[in-house]
């Protein structure tokens, strides 16, 4: 195709509102057309992106034996019911009436209607496992729309169930699935992308990975140890501590005047935050009623694993007289009766620490949960930090990134399959729910990723495998006969051979041409122009400044379709 | 991939709700699952197939320099209501408000986002002409959601516009886009797919055609003329009639008592309904005024003429005393002042008829429209009839037909690029709205009705190009060695050849594994059985049973796939 005809615009600035680099090279690369809040039309280039991404999705799920179905974006909302999501969903789940009055939403994912279309086809054990998948578009009410296609509210999605009939096929296909991400990303031009142990949220179920591409621009707080590739999202995390021996120590209550913040005490009483227990206050979102945690001086809460213990919705307390506790100077000794208290890991071990006194501008030092708090249950709810210790190593080695979510794998377990009531005969007659795994993987959001990672300052450096054409044809001054003449000769002969080119045969400037090329992102560039031809040469080169190097004409789509051919096999030959 | 895997399951009776045949099939079949009101998931098969149209659809898109886009399913109530479409369409429009109680919608057709990601890139004339076009989910908020996919509330489309800077370029390009839309019906495996003109509704614009598969179940009614091909759907045919000289008789009330309707007028006064003329009565919707039309008392009114001649909405009236019109003997001589009164052509060369005096209990015999009437404009609403005059070559040859509309094109004009505000400079510097085109083609339906008309009693019989597979072996008898070895060997050596061939190898009888061959449609059939290896044969036969051969186990898969190449060229091969 010919840039003339694309239909395209380029500019030289990003709208002011663009807020990370890949939506502003998008912007201004004339990808992506915003219709309303976090909904985007794509113009032909990022379609054609899409297009390969979803056509590599396609070869890869059907590879591990997908069968791919289509569910409706639009849904009964009864059909929700079934699963309790109707309800237990908040306002991300579009919800509206169609013109019967019937409840309907609009699909955010589809585990619903995957059991749905299963539950009458299924019944027998000889048909399990399969695995079911599409790709289509959904909606999501997000709050917060942003970054272009790296947050939308509707967007496209492969999304795919498995269904089993043992936890340990669901945990064998669970890895095939795995690797199936990994190809995927590979193929796309991100081998980098890495799975992280995740927290599955609102999907339930228990073990879940995400896919992070790690950038500074990314959401999601990664914790990595690199001595031993142990890698978790944050929620997801475990904090691990070592408490160096200090001594224990005398019970003494103190005096602290005014002194309520952990590092006011601390200072004031000079002992080291590792020395001292901390309490963070929330309150059930249910009931408001009073959650204390009690953790090492220097850590956080991570609120996923809280939420997670208590198996409740919480937010971050605000203090009340009625609540009865004594606002900074809350402390393990002493509390009122009937207040739920969380003991943090962190404190098993430590000998001797600094706690408030529940006592206006008293604290304790010295104390020991062993010997002044007695007998209590420890659990994990503090955050890991950069420079701590890796539970799978156990060196002092985790660091922290931050990265974009690119895909997710669940295991869901029977969550869907019981609440809707899919069932089959086991071998021995009797009646199961299979167990379900699902996998999914954003478009939109993994071009704009790919662009986050993928560029230069000019544009775009698409990988040839993904990319909207292999080869830009940049004819300067096609006036010039000779130029006109060797580049459409070039153009046809590239078609062709099946290369995929878009040839630039506009009568501008090579800055203006160059500039529209570089965002196009084009990973191989073609130039013919009076100084090339002058030295007998079309000059190829990448779009990655890796190499640039002259072709003589006669030969020149020969070479450059085995320049593609090698760009492209060293990107998909993966395992 | 194997049967055993494939997710569905055939049922012997389809459910009592069925309506027409290709729904019981595709029901029976396990092609589709009811998920909601006019919503369906599509299974495996199902899919297979249509992404097979929408690779025929893209390739024929593509190949007249269409560039593929992709818009919002869910889009702001703010870009309808710059078209105007926001108020003027009715509840299949489905309207909802988002988390922030933004009005939105969701598309059922595309022009405002298509005139909206053009109009900041396409502002000089040297960008036109061009086409974009999309393969997306649509959502109509149907009434009468019916037969299966033949009309559901959501369903895939490819819809594509075009835009120009003359009316003449715009004529090109339909007249490109028509023969483009006969490809992919032809290549679809229904080269019978007729194109009509057809009356443009909503859509607004001038020419426009529908595309329509001739078969007793379609929605629509289409005029035919065998002889010259002249071809319309009812709304848009011309009505032709020739008034046979009856002579000029003299004007004369008559008493008819009791006598109302044109049949029993005419019978009491013993005269031809073709030499009557019957009123029929409307009132616009706007605000309920009466309008009367006149024809001959054979003919019935085409309410789709009557409102474009109007241009208003109309419905039948109901007559009250206000009116002043004495129901039942209305006619042209003698009616209430400031009555709308529309006089249909049959009525011009009428030399003589019965009409209603507008008097109770009296009609007029002997009338003459020129002599009694005077001069007044005719226009052309009536409905064409079988037998009646074809328009074009003027013979009586007019035939009525049902069809199913697989597909549309439409002349827009500049209704949507004026209300819209999408200009460009044309060559003159001077500002001009672009003229547009808009041609769609619905998926699921194309699949329902290509069941309708490609079918026995046992199945759908699809055709190769878009059948989800090309081969089905069947081995009977599988805990015969020899079966099992001769049958898994040609499974794979046409999966080595690139044949898409569905394996079934369950142990089950004859009769069941070929019901189910049979709903599933495949087009070619192997069958390896002990009775077929004791004549040291595979057995190959057609689906449509146009054949079946013998083939040698050696060389069974080359043979095959030579026979699927024939198939699918004797389809494909099209101008």
């Amino acid at each position: 195709m010919k840039v003339q005809q694309l239909l395209f615009k380029t500019e030289k600035k990003a709208p002011a509102d663009c807020i990370i680099e890949s939506q502003s090279l998008m912007m201004r690369g004339g990808y992506i057309k915003p219709v309303g809040t976090g909904v985007f039309s794509m113009f032909p280039a990022t379609k054609r992106i899409a297009h390969k991404i979803e056509t590599i999705m396609r070869e890869e799920m059907d590879r591990i034996d997908g069968q791919e179905v289509l569910f409706p974006v639009v849904m009964p909302g009864a059909l929700w019911q079934e699963s309790g999501r109707f309800d237990s969903i908040g306002s991300e789940l579009l919800r509206f009436k169609d013109r019967n009055g019937i409840d309907m939403v609009l699909g955010m994912t589809h585990e619903e209607a995957a059991v749905q279309i299963v539950r009458d086809v299924a019944q027998s054990y000889a048909k399990y496992p399969f695995m079911i998948y599409q790709i289509q578009t959904k909606f999501r009410d997000e709050p917060r729309s942003r970054g272009g296609l790296i947050r939308t509210r509707e967007f496209t999605m492969k999304d795919a169930y498995s269904f089993h009939t043992s936890q340990e096929d669901l945990e064998k296909y669970y890895e095939i699935c795995y690797h199936a991400y990994e190809r995927i990303f590979a193929r796309c031009g991100v081998p980098e992308v890495v799975a992280v142990k995740s927290d599955s949220g609102m999907m339930g179920g228990r073990v879940s990975h995400e896919f992070m591409l790690l950038t500074d621009i990314g959401e999601d707080t990664i914790v990595i140890c690199p001595e031993c590739n142990y890698r978790s999202n944050m929620e997801a995390a475990d904090c691990i501590v070592e408490n160096a021996p200090c001594g224990v120590e005398e019970l003494a209550e103190v005096h602290t005047p005014g002194y309520k913040t952990i590092e006011e005490v601390c200072t004031y009483l000079k002992k080291p935050a590792i020395n001292s227990c901390k309490a963070v206050l929330y309150q059930r979102n249910v009931d408001d009623s009073l959650v204390i945690v009690f953790l090492r001086g220097d850590l956080d809460v991570n609120e996923t694993k809280l939420k997670n213990h208590l198996k409740a919705d919480i937010h971050p307390a605000i203090v009340t007289e009625e609540m009865g506790v004594c606002a900074g100077y809350i402390g393990p000794k002493g509390l009122p009766e009937g207040v739920t208290v969380v003991y943090d890991e962190s404190l098993r071990t430590l000998e001797s620490f600094v706690a408030g006194a529940n006592k206006t501008d008293y604290h304790y030092v010295g104390m020991n949960m062993a010997r002044d708090i007695g007998d209590v249950e420890y659990v994990s709810v503090a955050k890991a930090f950069e420079g701590g210790i890796c539970p799978v190593c156990g060196k002092h080695s985790i660091k922290i990134s931050r990265g974009i979510e690119v895909g997710n794998i669940f295991q869901l377990g029977t969550k869907y399959t019981e609440s809707m009531g899919l069932q089959y005969l086991d071998s021995n007659g009797e009646l199961q729910c299979p167990i379900m795994g699902c996998y999914g993987i954003g478009v939109g959001r993994l071009i704009a990723s790919v662009c986050q990672v993928r560029r230069d300052k000019f544009g775009p450096i698409w990988p040839i495998t993904i990319a909207p054409w292999q080869v830009q044809l940049c004819a300067l001054r096609v006036d010039d006969e000779n130029v006109r003449k060797t580049a459409d000769k070039l153009y046809e002969d590239l078609k062709k051979l099946g290369v995929e080119v878009i040839y630039d045969d506009r009568n501008i400037g090579a800055g203006s041409m160059f500039a529209d090329a570089d965002l196009i992102g084009v990973p191989l560039r073609a130039v013919v122009s009076p100084r090339t031809l002058e030295r007998g040469a079309i000059e190829l080169s990448a779009r990655d400044k890796s190499f640039t190097v002259d072709l003589t004409a006669d030969n020149a789509a020969e070479l450059i379709k085995a320049k593609v051919t090698e760009m492209i096999n060293a990107i998909s030959n993966v395992d």
